[in-house]
C-alpha cells in the first residue's frame, strides 16, 4: 500500500475497486437494506470516516457493519475481535478473503473501508473517498429521520475544493511525513502540513465548521486526522511544529465535533494507537506503544457555540450508538 | 553503551574511568591550569552539564574544550566539527583513541563528557556525575571572581538526595524509556517519570530553584534533561504524556534557567536533535530529524522573578561564550 519513490517521496496507492453502490444499481449493486456489510477498523481514519457518516445518518439497520481488530500484518486487516476471529455475517477470518472472492489473487491493498456484497461475499468497492459521498448521496432514502444533510447539493463545489486540499495537506500530508524517504521529502510534507493547518485555523476562527453553517462531509474529513494527531501524527509520524492541544483554534474546533454526538463516541484511542505503533516496524521497530498522551483535555469546554452554526441544520444529533458497536470502556477520551 | 536486560529494562553501564583531577592530585592529576581538555559534545545531556558548570564557574582558561560532533557510528564521537576532522589540541580524530592511550583496547562506553591529560592524551576520566561536582570544588582555585557555589557545603546532603532521584528517575529516566525492550518496561519508566516530574512541579511552583534560594549543581543537571524533553525525549523516546510546554511550573522554571548566562547559550537544537535522530538507528532507523518542535516559546517571560531567589547568591553571571565557543547562528532558540 505504501510506496516511497526514488525522490523519497510517499506516495499512497491510490487505485481502489471503484465499482459504486447506487440507487439505480448500475454497477450491478443497487442500494438494498441488509445486502451489504461495511467493514471498518476502529484504527483508521479511512474507515473513521465511513463509521461517523454511517452513524449520522442513521444507516445501520440498512448497512451492518463489521469491525476489524486494530493490528495486521503483511496479510493486513483480519477478525480477530470477534468470537473465533471470525466476522460472523462474512464468516471469514480475513478481509482479504472478501477482495479474493471479487478477484483472485488481488494484488493491491486489501483496505478499509471496504463494502462487501453479503450473498457472494465480495468487496464491491473499498474506495473510501466515494464511500462516504455514496452514504449521504445514494442511500438517502435509509436514512434516518432528521439525518443531517452532509453533503448538500449547493455546497458541493465548496465542499469538494476544501476536501481536495485537506486530502493532499493533511489527511494524506501527515503519511507524506511519516513514511518519507528521504529528509528533503519529509521536511516539504512537514511545511505543506502546518502551512495548511494555519490557513484552516484562519478560516476557522470566526466559523464553525469548514463550510456552510452546519456539519458537512468536510468536517468529517479533517476531524478524523485531526483526532488522531497527537496520539500518533505528532510523535510516530514527526508532525511536530506543535501538537493539537497547542493550534488554539483547530483544538477547540476538534473537541467541538468530538462532543457532538457521531463523532467523538466512534473514537478508539487505544485501536488507533496501537495499530500505527504496532503495524508499522518499518519506523517503529520495538512496536511499544507510547502510553501518552493525557486525552482528558477532550472533553473540556470549547467555547465554539458563541460562533452560531447549527450542527444538524434542520436535522437532528444520532441517538446513541447501538448495542454491540460501542468503543470498548477504556479506549474513549476518559 | 545501552543494555537491555531479559526483563526488557534498559540499564545503563555506569563503569567509568573514575580517577579523579583533584587539588591535592592523590590520584596523580592535580588540578593545573592549561593541562587538561574537557572533550564535549552539545549533543550530550550529561556533557552539557560540565559545559554550563564550566562557564558559570570561569574555568575557560584554566580548562579548554573540544566539541565532538553530533553524531557518531559506533566507534563513538568524532572531531568532525574541526577543521580537518582533528581536535586542534588533541590532535586526534576520535574520542575512542584517548580511551585507547589509556587503556589499549578498551571495551566500555566512549562517552562524553571526558577530560584528558594534554601531555599524554589519555583520559583521565569520564565519570560524568563526579566531573561537574569537581569543577565546582577541587578546582575552586581557578574559578572566576564572582563564579557561584553550585555545590555549597551546607547544601550538599540536599543536593546529593535531589540529583539522586532526578538521576534515577528524569534524567536516566527518560533513557529507561526510550530504550524499554518491552511494553512492561516502557510503562513502568514512563509512569516513574511523570510522577517525578510532577512532585517537582510541586516543590518549584513556590521556590525558585531545586534546593536554597541559588542556582546550585541540582538545577544543571535538571535543566538539561528537561532542555532536551520537547526537541527529543517527547517523541523519539515517547515520554508523550505532555510537552514541557504543558507542564506550567516546570516549563517556568525551565526557561527562567534558559535565560539565566550560562545556561541557554550552551544549547545547540539543531545537534541536540540530530544525535539522537540519527544515531539511534535502532529506534529511528530513518534517520530523518523532525523539523520541530517550534522553539520559540524558550524566549517567553517566564514570571519566576516574583518567587524571589538570587540566582548566583553572593556572586555575579558569567560574562557571554568566548569567541569560538559560542553556539552556531541558527541552532538556538531563535
Amino acid at each position: 500500500m505504501a510506496y516511497v519513490s526514488t525522490s523519497g517521496e510517499f506516495t499512497r496507492d491510490q487505485r481502489y475497486i471503484a465499482s459504486r453502490i447506487t440507487a439505480d444499481g448500475r454497477d450491478g449493486y443497487p442500494v438494498e437494506a441488509g445486502r451489504y456489510r461495511l467493514v471498518v477498523s476502529r484504527a483508521c481514519p479511512w474507515a473513521n470516516r465511513a463509521i461517523i457518516v454511517r452513524r449520522l445518518l442513521g444507516l445501520e439497520d440498512a448497512l451492518s457493519m463489521g469491525v476489524a481488530g486494530p493490528t495486521h500484518d503483511e496479510r493486513s486487516w483480519t477478525f480477530d475481535l470477534d468470537p473465533g476471529g471470525r466476522d460472523p455475517v462474512l464468516g471469514i477470518e480475513r478481509l482479504q478473503e472478501a477482495f479474493f472472492k471479487r478477484y483472485p489473487g488481488y494484488e493491491k491493498g486489501i483496505t478499509v473501508p471496504a463494502i462487501v456484497d453479503v450473498p457472494t461475499g465480495q468487496v464491491v468497492t473499498n474506495d473510501f473517498a466515494r464511500i462516504t459521498i455514496d452514504l449521504s448521496v445514494e442511500w438517502a432514502a435509509h436514512h434516518r429521520e432528521g439525518a443531517p444533510a452532509l453533503y448538500p447539493e449547493e455546497l458541493r463545489a465548496e465542499i469538494d475544493d476544501i476536501n481536495k486540499v485537506v486530502f493532499a495537506d493533511v489527511n494524506n500530508g501527515v503519511y507524506r511525513a511519516g513514511f518519507a524517504g528521504s529528509q528533503e521529502a519529509y521536511e516539504k510534507a512537514y511545511h505543506r502540513l502546518f502551512d495548511r493547518l494555519d490557513l484552516l485555523s484562519e478560516r476557522l476562527e470566526d466559523r464553525r465548521y469548514l463550510v456552510g453553517d452546519t456539519i458537512t462531509e468536510a468536517d468529517v474529513r479533517l476531524f478524523t486526522t485531526l483526532v488522531r494527531f497527537d496520539p500518533v501524527y505528532h510523535g510516530h509520524f514527526k508532525c511536530n511544529r506543535s501538537k493539537l492541544t497547542e493550534m488554539p483554534v483547530l483544538w477547540a474546533y476538534a473537541r467541538d465535533l468530538f462532543q457532538t454526538p457521531g463523532f467523538g463516541d466512534t473514537i478508539d484511542f487505544s485501536d488507533i494507537k496501537r495499530h500505527y505503533y504496532e503495524v508499522h516496524r518499518d519506523i517503529n521497530p520495538t512496536g511499544i506503544v507510547p502510553a501518552g498522551p493525557d486525552l482528558s483535555g477532550w472533553l473540556t469546554e470549547h467555547g465554539r457555540e458563541k460562533l452560531g452554526g447549527r450542527p444538524f441544520g434542520d436535522g437532528t444529533p444520532p441517538p446513541p450508538p447501538r448495542a454491540g458497536e460501542e468503543v470498548p470502556a477504556g479506549h474513549g477520551a476518559t
